[in-house]
Protein backbone atom coordinates (compact mmCIF):
# COMPACT_ATOMS: atom_id res chain seq x y z
CA UNK A 1 0.00 0.00 0.00
CA UNK A 2 1.44 3.52 -0.99
CA UNK A 3 -1.18 5.90 -1.01
CA UNK A 4 -0.58 8.86 -3.53
CA UNK A 5 -2.85 11.52 -2.17
CA UNK A 6 -3.45 14.12 -5.25
CA UNK A 7 -4.11 17.75 -4.54
CA UNK A 8 -4.67 21.03 -6.43
CA UNK A 9 -5.94 24.63 -5.86
CA UNK A 10 -9.00 26.10 -6.63
CA UNK A 11 -10.40 29.35 -6.80
CA UNK A 12 -14.13 29.82 -6.45
CA UNK A 13 -16.02 31.52 -9.31
CA UNK A 14 -19.57 33.29 -8.57
CA UNK A 15 -21.18 31.26 -10.94
CA UNK A 16 -20.60 28.61 -7.91
CA UNK A 17 -22.04 30.42 -5.21
CA UNK A 18 -25.61 30.37 -4.15
CA UNK A 19 -28.00 33.32 -2.74
CA UNK A 20 -27.19 31.79 0.68
CA UNK A 21 -23.64 33.47 -0.33
CA UNK A 22 -21.65 30.03 -0.12
CA UNK A 23 -20.90 27.16 -2.64
CA UNK A 24 -23.72 25.22 -3.86
CA UNK A 25 -23.73 21.90 -2.65
CA UNK A 26 -23.59 19.93 -6.07
CA UNK A 27 -20.49 21.80 -7.32
CA UNK A 28 -18.87 19.71 -4.98
CA UNK A 29 -19.00 16.49 -6.90
CA UNK A 30 -17.87 18.56 -9.68
CA UNK A 31 -14.52 19.52 -7.21
CA UNK A 32 -14.46 15.55 -6.14
CA UNK A 33 -14.40 14.97 -10.11
CA UNK A 34 -11.40 17.86 -10.91
CA UNK A 35 -9.19 16.34 -8.70
CA UNK A 36 -9.81 12.56 -9.51
CA UNK A 37 -9.10 13.84 -12.80
CA UNK A 38 -5.35 15.26 -11.00
CA UNK A 39 -5.16 11.91 -9.27
CA UNK A 40 -5.33 10.04 -12.61
CA UNK A 41 -3.18 12.31 -14.26
CA UNK A 42 -0.67 11.55 -11.65
CA UNK A 43 -0.64 7.48 -11.54
CA UNK A 44 -0.10 7.91 -14.89
CA UNK A 45 -3.30 6.87 -16.14
CA UNK A 46 -5.50 10.26 -17.54
CA UNK A 47 -8.82 9.59 -17.61
CA UNK A 48 -9.15 10.34 -21.18
CA UNK A 49 -6.32 8.05 -22.14
CA UNK A 50 -8.29 5.22 -19.91
CA UNK A 51 -11.87 5.77 -22.51
CA UNK A 52 -9.35 5.50 -25.40
CA UNK A 53 -8.05 1.84 -24.19
CA UNK A 54 -11.80 1.58 -23.89
CA UNK A 55 -12.68 1.30 -20.22
CA UNK A 56 -15.09 3.98 -18.74
CA UNK A 57 -15.43 4.73 -14.38
CA UNK A 58 -18.95 5.48 -14.22
CA UNK A 59 -19.79 7.03 -10.67
CA UNK A 60 -21.95 4.21 -9.06
CA UNK A 61 -22.31 6.25 -5.48
CA UNK A 62 -21.32 9.93 -4.24
CA UNK A 63 -21.09 10.42 -0.64
CA UNK A 64 -20.36 14.07 0.35
CA UNK A 65 -21.25 15.45 4.41
CA UNK A 66 -20.76 19.51 4.24
CA UNK A 67 -18.77 20.60 7.77
CA UNK A 68 -18.31 24.34 6.81
CA UNK A 69 -19.54 26.51 3.77
CA UNK A 70 -16.98 27.55 1.21
CA UNK A 71 -17.25 30.97 -0.21
CA UNK A 72 -16.42 33.34 -3.39
CA UNK A 73 -12.82 33.69 -4.20
CA UNK A 74 -11.87 31.14 -1.85
CA UNK A 75 -8.79 29.44 -2.44
CA UNK A 76 -9.28 26.04 -1.90
CA UNK A 77 -7.39 22.83 -1.55
CA UNK A 78 -8.83 20.25 -3.19
CA UNK A 79 -7.57 16.12 -2.00
CA UNK A 80 -8.41 12.92 -3.45
CA UNK A 81 -6.85 9.18 -3.17
CA UNK A 82 -7.84 6.14 -4.13
CA UNK A 83 -9.54 4.42 -1.10
CA UNK A 84 -10.04 0.92 -2.52
CA UNK A 85 -10.02 -0.96 -6.14
CA UNK A 86 -11.10 -4.40 -6.04
CA UNK A 87 -13.28 -6.48 -8.16
CA UNK A 88 -15.28 -4.51 -10.90
CA UNK A 89 -15.07 -1.07 -8.36
CA UNK A 90 -12.99 1.87 -6.69
CA UNK A 91 -13.75 4.03 -4.09
CA UNK A 92 -12.13 7.34 -4.27
CA UNK A 93 -12.05 9.82 -1.11
CA UNK A 94 -12.00 13.49 -1.32
CA UNK A 95 -11.65 16.19 0.61
CA UNK A 96 -12.06 20.25 0.27
CA UNK A 97 -10.38 22.34 2.80
CA UNK A 98 -9.49 26.17 3.14
CA UNK A 99 -6.11 27.18 5.14
CA UNK A 100 -6.32 24.09 6.56
CA UNK A 101 -9.70 23.56 7.53
CA UNK A 102 -12.24 20.94 6.11
CA UNK A 103 -14.93 21.83 4.52
CA UNK A 104 -15.75 19.04 2.94
CA UNK A 105 -15.35 15.53 2.98
CA UNK A 106 -16.86 11.96 0.74
CA UNK A 107 -16.33 9.92 -1.63
CA UNK A 108 -17.46 8.23 -4.86
CA UNK A 109 -17.39 4.37 -6.06
CA UNK A 110 -17.11 3.72 -9.60
CA UNK A 111 -17.46 0.64 -11.64
CA UNK A 112 -15.03 -0.27 -14.42
CA UNK A 113 -16.70 -0.95 -17.48
CA UNK A 114 -15.38 -2.26 -20.22
CA UNK A 115 -16.93 0.42 -23.43
CA UNK A 116 -17.49 -2.34 -26.50
CA UNK A 117 -19.57 -4.74 -24.38
CA UNK A 118 -20.83 -1.80 -22.08
CA UNK A 119 -20.27 -5.11 -18.70
CA UNK A 120 -18.19 -4.28 -15.69
CA UNK A 121 -14.40 -5.65 -16.16
CA UNK A 122 -12.05 -6.19 -13.57
CA UNK A 123 -10.61 -2.98 -12.02
CA UNK A 124 -7.18 -1.49 -13.78
CA UNK A 125 -4.30 -3.29 -11.80
CA UNK A 126 -2.37 -0.62 -12.33
CA UNK A 127 -4.49 1.22 -9.73
CA UNK A 128 -3.67 -1.28 -6.40
CA UNK A 129 -0.23 0.17 -5.82
CA UNK A 130 -1.75 3.62 -4.69
CA UNK A 131 -4.58 1.99 -2.83
CA UNK A 132 -5.20 3.45 1.12
CA UNK A 133 -6.70 0.06 1.76
CA UNK A 134 -6.53 -3.63 1.16
CA UNK A 135 -9.73 -4.15 0.35
CA UNK A 136 -13.70 -1.98 1.00
CA UNK A 137 -13.93 -1.30 4.60
CA UNK A 138 -17.56 -2.30 4.58
CA UNK B 1 -47.40 9.78 9.69
CA UNK B 2 -48.63 10.68 6.49
CA UNK B 3 -46.22 10.92 4.11
CA UNK B 4 -46.49 13.29 1.02
CA UNK B 5 -44.52 12.30 -1.85
CA UNK B 6 -44.14 14.94 -4.21
CA UNK B 7 -43.32 14.04 -7.69
CA UNK B 8 -42.51 15.99 -10.97
CA UNK B 9 -41.68 15.85 -14.66
CA UNK B 10 -38.57 17.20 -16.07
CA UNK B 11 -37.11 16.87 -19.36
CA UNK B 12 -32.96 16.37 -19.52
CA UNK B 13 -31.69 19.05 -21.61
CA UNK B 14 -28.29 18.68 -23.42
CA UNK B 15 -26.61 20.76 -20.74
CA UNK B 16 -26.67 18.26 -18.27
CA UNK B 17 -25.53 15.52 -20.96
CA UNK B 18 -22.06 14.61 -20.59
CA UNK B 19 -19.43 12.99 -23.50
CA UNK B 20 -20.81 9.56 -22.25
CA UNK B 21 -23.67 10.54 -23.75
CA UNK B 22 -25.66 10.54 -20.07
CA UNK B 23 -26.73 12.94 -17.15
CA UNK B 24 -23.28 13.64 -15.51
CA UNK B 25 -23.80 12.99 -11.88
CA UNK B 26 -23.74 16.31 -10.23
CA UNK B 27 -26.62 17.28 -11.97
CA UNK B 28 -29.03 14.91 -9.40
CA UNK B 29 -28.10 16.73 -7.15
CA UNK B 30 -30.04 19.35 -8.86
CA UNK B 31 -32.58 17.34 -9.49
CA UNK B 32 -32.96 16.50 -5.62
CA UNK B 33 -33.27 20.26 -5.12
CA UNK B 34 -35.94 20.79 -7.76
CA UNK B 35 -38.38 18.30 -6.04
CA UNK B 36 -37.70 19.78 -2.74
CA UNK B 37 -38.90 22.76 -3.50
CA UNK B 38 -41.87 20.92 -4.85
CA UNK B 39 -42.16 19.10 -2.07
CA UNK B 40 -42.23 22.36 0.71
CA UNK B 41 -44.86 24.42 -1.95
CA UNK B 42 -46.96 21.00 -1.69
CA UNK B 43 -46.79 21.18 1.88
CA UNK B 44 -47.27 24.94 2.17
CA UNK B 45 -43.98 26.24 3.34
CA UNK B 46 -42.16 27.34 0.06
CA UNK B 47 -38.51 27.77 0.72
CA UNK B 48 -38.43 31.52 -0.20
CA UNK B 49 -41.28 31.80 2.33
CA UNK B 50 -39.47 29.62 4.99
CA UNK B 51 -36.24 32.37 4.38
CA UNK B 52 -38.17 35.25 4.49
CA UNK B 53 -38.91 33.59 8.04
CA UNK B 54 -35.60 33.61 8.81
CA UNK B 55 -34.92 30.04 8.58
CA UNK B 56 -32.77 28.03 6.42
CA UNK B 57 -32.05 24.33 5.89
CA UNK B 58 -28.27 23.75 4.22
CA UNK B 59 -27.29 20.38 3.39
CA UNK B 60 -24.93 18.94 5.98
CA UNK B 61 -24.97 15.56 4.35
CA UNK B 62 -26.13 14.08 0.25
CA UNK B 63 -25.83 10.83 -0.96
CA UNK B 64 -26.86 9.40 -4.29
CA UNK B 65 -26.87 5.95 -6.16
CA UNK B 66 -26.65 5.38 -9.56
CA UNK B 67 -28.70 2.43 -11.17
CA UNK B 68 -29.00 3.22 -15.08
CA UNK B 69 -28.51 6.57 -16.54
CA UNK B 70 -30.62 9.22 -17.82
CA UNK B 71 -29.78 10.55 -21.03
CA UNK B 72 -30.92 13.41 -23.44
CA UNK B 73 -34.61 14.93 -23.89
CA UNK B 74 -35.41 11.90 -21.27
CA UNK B 75 -38.79 12.90 -19.47
CA UNK B 76 -38.09 12.32 -16.01
CA UNK B 77 -40.35 11.58 -12.99
CA UNK B 78 -38.75 12.72 -9.98
CA UNK B 79 -39.88 12.36 -6.64
CA UNK B 80 -39.30 12.94 -2.84
CA UNK B 81 -40.35 13.14 0.32
CA UNK B 82 -39.71 13.72 4.40
CA UNK B 83 -37.83 10.84 5.62
CA UNK B 84 -38.11 12.20 9.58
CA UNK B 85 -37.25 15.89 11.15
CA UNK B 86 -36.22 16.03 14.87
CA UNK B 87 -34.19 17.66 17.02
CA UNK B 88 -32.47 20.54 14.75
CA UNK B 89 -32.64 18.21 11.21
CA UNK B 90 -34.77 16.69 8.73
CA UNK B 91 -34.13 14.11 6.12
CA UNK B 92 -35.46 14.08 2.75
CA UNK B 93 -34.76 11.20 0.37
CA UNK B 94 -35.62 11.18 -3.52
CA UNK B 95 -35.96 8.89 -6.57
CA UNK B 96 -35.05 9.33 -10.27
CA UNK B 97 -37.34 6.95 -12.57
CA UNK B 98 -37.76 7.12 -16.37
CA UNK B 99 -41.37 4.84 -17.37
CA UNK B 100 -41.15 3.74 -13.92
CA UNK B 101 -37.95 2.78 -13.75
CA UNK B 102 -35.68 3.34 -10.73
CA UNK B 103 -32.40 5.38 -12.19
CA UNK B 104 -30.90 7.37 -8.93
CA UNK B 105 -32.29 7.50 -5.76
CA UNK B 106 -30.61 8.97 -2.22
CA UNK B 107 -30.86 11.69 -0.08
CA UNK B 108 -30.11 15.00 1.28
CA UNK B 109 -30.03 15.58 5.03
CA UNK B 110 -30.41 19.20 6.63
CA UNK B 111 -29.75 21.49 9.42
CA UNK B 112 -32.50 24.04 10.72
CA UNK B 113 -30.70 27.35 10.78
CA UNK B 114 -32.05 30.48 12.30
CA UNK B 115 -30.34 32.89 9.94
CA UNK B 116 -30.13 35.81 12.35
CA UNK B 117 -28.13 34.07 14.98
CA UNK B 118 -26.38 31.16 12.42
CA UNK B 119 -27.60 28.59 15.31
CA UNK B 120 -29.15 25.49 14.47
CA UNK B 121 -32.50 26.02 15.85
CA UNK B 122 -35.49 23.30 16.28
CA UNK B 123 -36.88 21.83 13.09
CA UNK B 124 -40.13 23.27 12.21
CA UNK B 125 -43.22 22.04 13.45
CA UNK B 126 -45.14 21.78 10.13
CA UNK B 127 -42.88 18.93 8.64
CA UNK B 128 -43.94 16.51 11.52
CA UNK B 129 -46.93 15.53 10.00
CA UNK B 130 -45.62 14.38 6.46
CA UNK B 131 -42.53 12.71 7.28
CA UNK B 132 -42.16 8.96 6.44
CA UNK B 133 -40.59 7.91 9.82
CA UNK B 134 -41.03 8.55 13.06
CA UNK B 135 -37.45 8.89 14.41
CA UNK B 136 -33.82 8.70 11.77
CA UNK B 137 -33.46 4.95 10.91
CA UNK B 138 -29.59 5.10 11.69
CA UNK C 1 -43.44 33.13 -43.31
CA UNK C 2 -45.45 31.30 -40.29
CA UNK C 3 -43.86 31.70 -37.61
CA UNK C 4 -44.01 29.50 -34.53
CA UNK C 5 -43.27 30.65 -31.27
CA UNK C 6 -42.78 28.12 -28.75
CA UNK C 7 -43.58 28.97 -24.98
CA UNK C 8 -42.69 27.21 -21.93
CA UNK C 9 -42.92 28.02 -17.70
CA UNK C 10 -39.69 27.19 -15.85
CA UNK C 11 -39.12 27.16 -11.86
CA UNK C 12 -36.11 28.93 -11.48
CA UNK C 13 -33.77 26.32 -8.55
CA UNK C 14 -31.54 27.92 -5.96
CA UNK C 15 -28.98 26.07 -7.85
CA UNK C 16 -29.02 28.89 -10.31
CA UNK C 17 -29.31 32.02 -8.66
CA UNK C 18 -25.56 33.26 -6.57
CA UNK C 19 -24.86 35.26 -4.54
CA UNK C 20 -26.17 38.89 -5.67
CA UNK C 21 -29.48 36.63 -5.10
CA UNK C 22 -30.63 37.06 -8.47
CA UNK C 23 -29.94 34.28 -12.24
CA UNK C 24 -26.37 33.78 -12.52
CA UNK C 25 -26.19 34.96 -16.31
CA UNK C 26 -24.70 31.92 -17.96
CA UNK C 27 -28.01 30.04 -16.87
CA UNK C 28 -29.74 31.79 -19.74
CA UNK C 29 -28.03 29.93 -22.34
CA UNK C 30 -29.60 27.23 -20.75
CA UNK C 31 -32.74 28.27 -20.98
CA UNK C 32 -32.35 29.17 -24.52
CA UNK C 33 -31.13 25.63 -24.67
CA UNK C 34 -34.36 24.43 -23.43
CA UNK C 35 -36.74 26.84 -25.20
CA UNK C 36 -34.59 25.46 -28.78
CA UNK C 37 -35.72 21.92 -27.65
CA UNK C 38 -39.45 22.29 -27.01
CA UNK C 39 -39.05 24.43 -30.53
CA UNK C 40 -37.56 21.81 -32.64
CA UNK C 41 -40.23 19.15 -30.72
CA UNK C 42 -43.10 21.26 -32.00
CA UNK C 43 -42.40 21.41 -35.47
CA UNK C 44 -41.62 18.07 -35.56
CA UNK C 45 -38.07 17.59 -35.33
CA UNK C 46 -36.91 17.01 -31.84
CA UNK C 47 -33.13 17.20 -31.66
CA UNK C 48 -32.48 14.05 -30.45
CA UNK C 49 -33.97 12.90 -33.71
CA UNK C 50 -31.98 15.04 -36.00
CA UNK C 51 -28.85 14.25 -34.33
CA UNK C 52 -29.62 10.36 -35.04
CA UNK C 53 -30.61 11.63 -38.47
CA UNK C 54 -26.81 12.58 -39.13
CA UNK C 55 -26.69 16.33 -37.94
CA UNK C 56 -25.82 18.11 -35.61
CA UNK C 57 -27.03 22.17 -34.83
CA UNK C 58 -23.54 23.69 -32.59
CA UNK C 59 -24.14 26.95 -31.67
CA UNK C 60 -21.56 29.25 -33.61
CA UNK C 61 -22.35 32.60 -32.21
CA UNK C 62 -24.56 33.33 -28.49
CA UNK C 63 -26.01 37.23 -27.60
CA UNK C 64 -27.73 37.84 -24.66
CA UNK C 65 -29.32 41.14 -23.05
CA UNK C 66 -29.81 41.10 -19.31
CA UNK C 67 -32.99 44.33 -18.64
CA UNK C 68 -34.40 42.88 -14.97
CA UNK C 69 -33.08 39.92 -12.81
CA UNK C 70 -34.71 36.51 -12.58
CA UNK C 71 -34.66 35.56 -8.64
CA UNK C 72 -34.86 32.08 -6.98
CA UNK C 73 -38.54 30.93 -7.14
CA UNK C 74 -39.59 32.25 -9.88
CA UNK C 75 -41.93 30.93 -12.64
CA UNK C 76 -40.71 32.23 -15.52
CA UNK C 77 -41.82 32.38 -19.25
CA UNK C 78 -39.45 31.38 -21.67
CA UNK C 79 -39.95 31.81 -25.47
CA UNK C 80 -38.20 30.78 -29.13
CA UNK C 81 -38.47 30.60 -32.59
CA UNK C 82 -36.74 30.55 -35.77
CA UNK C 83 -35.42 34.02 -36.75
CA UNK C 84 -34.28 32.56 -39.97
CA UNK C 85 -32.79 29.13 -41.95
CA UNK C 86 -30.43 29.97 -45.02
CA UNK C 87 -27.63 28.05 -45.72
CA UNK C 88 -26.26 25.99 -43.99
CA UNK C 89 -27.10 28.55 -40.74
CA UNK C 90 -30.07 29.16 -38.67
CA UNK C 91 -30.95 31.81 -35.79
CA UNK C 92 -33.11 31.54 -33.17
CA UNK C 93 -34.29 34.20 -30.96
CA UNK C 94 -35.51 33.90 -27.14
CA UNK C 95 -37.29 35.63 -24.48
CA UNK C 96 -37.69 35.38 -20.66
CA UNK C 97 -40.29 37.19 -18.99
CA UNK C 98 -41.43 37.11 -15.48
CA UNK C 99 -45.21 37.79 -15.37
CA UNK C 100 -45.24 39.48 -18.96
CA UNK C 101 -42.38 41.46 -18.25
CA UNK C 102 -39.13 41.26 -20.14
CA UNK C 103 -35.76 39.70 -18.11
CA UNK C 104 -33.61 38.92 -21.10
CA UNK C 105 -33.25 38.35 -24.62
CA UNK C 106 -30.99 37.04 -27.01
CA UNK C 107 -30.04 34.54 -30.19
CA UNK C 108 -27.83 31.34 -30.60
CA UNK C 109 -26.71 31.41 -34.23
CA UNK C 110 -26.45 27.56 -35.49
CA UNK C 111 -24.36 25.81 -37.88
CA UNK C 112 -25.87 23.10 -39.83
CA UNK C 113 -23.32 20.20 -39.53
CA UNK C 114 -23.03 16.51 -41.32
CA UNK C 115 -21.88 14.22 -38.35
CA UNK C 116 -20.78 11.62 -40.58
CA UNK C 117 -18.42 14.51 -42.09
CA UNK C 118 -17.97 17.12 -39.88
CA UNK C 119 -18.35 19.69 -42.53
CA UNK C 120 -21.03 22.25 -42.53
CA UNK C 121 -24.38 21.24 -44.95
CA UNK C 122 -27.67 22.80 -46.35
CA UNK C 123 -30.02 24.05 -43.48
CA UNK C 124 -32.81 21.65 -42.76
CA UNK C 125 -35.46 22.09 -45.12
CA UNK C 126 -38.42 21.56 -42.45
CA UNK C 127 -37.21 24.40 -40.73
CA UNK C 128 -38.28 27.14 -43.52
CA UNK C 129 -41.80 27.35 -43.30
CA UNK C 130 -41.55 28.22 -39.53
CA UNK C 131 -38.89 31.18 -39.59
CA UNK C 132 -39.62 34.74 -38.83
CA UNK C 133 -37.96 36.57 -41.78
CA UNK C 134 -36.99 35.42 -45.28
CA UNK C 135 -33.50 36.39 -44.73
CA UNK C 136 -30.88 37.36 -42.19
CA UNK C 137 -31.13 41.05 -41.13
CA UNK C 138 -27.61 41.90 -41.08
CA UNK D 1 -3.93 53.54 -22.20
CA UNK D 2 -2.13 50.76 -21.03
CA UNK D 3 -3.81 47.65 -22.09
CA UNK D 4 -3.67 44.93 -19.25
CA UNK D 5 -4.08 41.19 -20.30
CA UNK D 6 -4.83 38.74 -17.56
CA UNK D 7 -3.98 35.16 -18.71
CA UNK D 8 -4.72 32.28 -16.85
CA UNK D 9 -4.85 28.24 -17.36
CA UNK D 10 -7.97 26.24 -17.07
CA UNK D 11 -8.34 22.09 -17.58
CA UNK D 12 -12.02 21.41 -18.61
CA UNK D 13 -13.62 18.64 -16.60
CA UNK D 14 -15.72 15.56 -17.91
CA UNK D 15 -18.99 17.93 -16.32
CA UNK D 16 -18.42 20.49 -18.85
CA UNK D 17 -18.34 18.58 -22.22
CA UNK D 18 -21.94 17.33 -23.48
CA UNK D 19 -22.66 14.36 -25.96
CA UNK D 20 -20.99 15.77 -28.82
CA UNK D 21 -18.21 15.26 -26.82
CA UNK D 22 -17.01 18.90 -26.68
CA UNK D 23 -17.42 21.61 -24.22
CA UNK D 24 -21.34 22.69 -23.63
CA UNK D 25 -21.35 26.37 -25.25
CA UNK D 26 -23.17 28.23 -21.72
CA UNK D 27 -19.67 27.27 -19.38
CA UNK D 28 -17.37 29.36 -21.90
CA UNK D 29 -19.61 32.27 -19.66
CA UNK D 30 -18.41 31.20 -16.33
CA UNK D 31 -14.32 31.03 -18.46
CA UNK D 32 -15.31 34.51 -18.93
CA UNK D 33 -16.06 34.81 -15.00
CA UNK D 34 -12.97 33.36 -13.89
CA UNK D 35 -10.86 35.45 -16.04
CA UNK D 36 -12.59 38.85 -14.88
CA UNK D 37 -11.92 37.71 -11.63
CA UNK D 38 -8.06 37.07 -12.22
CA UNK D 39 -8.42 40.91 -13.95
CA UNK D 40 -9.92 42.78 -11.30
CA UNK D 41 -7.13 40.76 -9.03
CA UNK D 42 -4.48 41.64 -11.19
CA UNK D 43 -5.50 45.53 -11.03
CA UNK D 44 -5.66 45.61 -7.57
CA UNK D 45 -9.94 45.66 -7.30
CA UNK D 46 -10.68 42.03 -6.32
CA UNK D 47 -14.26 41.40 -6.94
CA UNK D 48 -15.26 40.40 -3.54
CA UNK D 49 -13.53 43.56 -2.24
CA UNK D 50 -15.85 45.47 -4.59
CA UNK D 51 -18.87 44.34 -3.10
CA UNK D 52 -17.62 44.87 0.14
CA UNK D 53 -17.19 48.54 -0.85
CA UNK D 54 -20.50 49.02 -1.99
CA UNK D 55 -20.25 48.40 -5.66
CA UNK D 56 -21.36 45.42 -8.19
CA UNK D 57 -20.56 44.88 -11.76
CA UNK D 58 -23.41 43.25 -12.80
CA UNK D 59 -23.60 41.72 -16.52
CA UNK D 60 -26.21 43.51 -18.83
CA UNK D 61 -24.72 42.08 -22.04
CA UNK D 62 -22.69 38.75 -22.96
CA UNK D 63 -21.65 37.72 -26.60
CA UNK D 64 -19.72 34.84 -27.71
CA UNK D 65 -18.56 33.38 -31.00
CA UNK D 66 -17.47 30.20 -30.99
CA UNK D 67 -14.58 29.07 -33.39
CA UNK D 68 -13.67 25.42 -32.70
CA UNK D 69 -14.57 23.26 -29.47
CA UNK D 70 -12.86 22.44 -26.56
CA UNK D 71 -12.45 19.08 -25.46
CA UNK D 72 -12.14 17.10 -22.14
CA UNK D 73 -8.73 17.46 -20.19
CA UNK D 74 -7.36 20.42 -22.54
CA UNK D 75 -5.69 22.76 -20.92
CA UNK D 76 -7.14 25.95 -22.12
CA UNK D 77 -5.55 29.89 -21.90
CA UNK D 78 -7.84 32.24 -20.97
CA UNK D 79 -7.52 35.80 -21.46
CA UNK D 80 -9.32 39.18 -20.66
CA UNK D 81 -8.88 42.74 -20.45
CA UNK D 82 -11.11 45.97 -20.03
CA UNK D 83 -11.89 46.91 -23.31
CA UNK D 84 -13.16 50.39 -22.02
CA UNK D 85 -15.11 51.97 -18.92
CA UNK D 86 -17.25 54.97 -19.74
CA UNK D 87 -19.98 56.59 -17.43
CA UNK D 88 -21.92 53.79 -15.67
CA UNK D 89 -20.60 51.11 -17.40
CA UNK D 90 -17.61 48.96 -18.55
CA UNK D 91 -16.53 46.27 -21.11
CA UNK D 92 -14.50 42.89 -20.90
CA UNK D 93 -13.31 41.44 -23.79
CA UNK D 94 -12.51 37.88 -23.93
CA UNK D 95 -10.53 34.86 -25.36
CA UNK D 96 -10.37 31.05 -25.18
CA UNK D 97 -7.45 29.28 -26.98
CA UNK D 98 -5.98 26.11 -27.09
CA UNK D 99 -1.99 25.66 -27.65
CA UNK D 100 -2.63 29.04 -29.09
CA UNK D 101 -5.61 28.41 -31.30
CA UNK D 102 -8.55 30.96 -31.27
CA UNK D 103 -11.26 28.57 -29.57
CA UNK D 104 -13.70 31.26 -28.70
CA UNK D 105 -13.90 34.83 -27.61
CA UNK D 106 -16.55 37.18 -26.69
CA UNK D 107 -17.19 40.55 -24.11
CA UNK D 108 -19.52 41.20 -21.35
CA UNK D 109 -20.87 44.54 -20.88
CA UNK D 110 -21.48 45.81 -17.06
CA UNK D 111 -23.36 48.07 -15.12
CA UNK D 112 -21.52 49.68 -12.25
CA UNK D 113 -24.19 49.76 -9.43
CA UNK D 114 -24.00 51.41 -6.03
CA UNK D 115 -25.25 48.51 -4.21
CA UNK D 116 -27.15 50.50 -1.15
CA UNK D 117 -29.62 52.56 -3.71
CA UNK D 118 -29.50 49.99 -6.47
CA UNK D 119 -28.76 52.89 -8.96
CA UNK D 120 -26.23 52.64 -11.55
CA UNK D 121 -23.01 54.86 -10.57
CA UNK D 122 -20.36 56.38 -12.03
CA UNK D 123 -17.62 53.19 -12.77
CA UNK D 124 -14.66 53.27 -10.79
CA UNK D 125 -12.05 55.58 -11.72
CA UNK D 126 -9.30 52.62 -11.14
CA UNK D 127 -10.59 50.79 -14.36
CA UNK D 128 -9.59 53.94 -16.64
CA UNK D 129 -5.64 52.92 -16.82
CA UNK D 130 -6.08 49.79 -17.76
CA UNK D 131 -8.43 49.70 -20.60
CA UNK D 132 -7.15 48.78 -24.69
CA UNK D 133 -9.57 52.23 -25.68
CA UNK D 134 -10.66 55.61 -24.92
CA UNK D 135 -14.50 55.05 -25.43
CA UNK D 136 -16.99 52.45 -26.70
CA UNK D 137 -16.29 51.42 -29.93
CA UNK D 138 -20.02 51.57 -31.50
Amino acid sequence: MALHKATMQYRVPYAETDQMGVVYYAHYLVYFERIRGVLLRDIGLPYGELERKGFALPVIEAHVEYKKPARYEDDLQIAGWLAWAQGVRCRVDCEVRRDGVLLAEGYTVHACIDRASGKPTRILPEFAPFCAQDAPAH
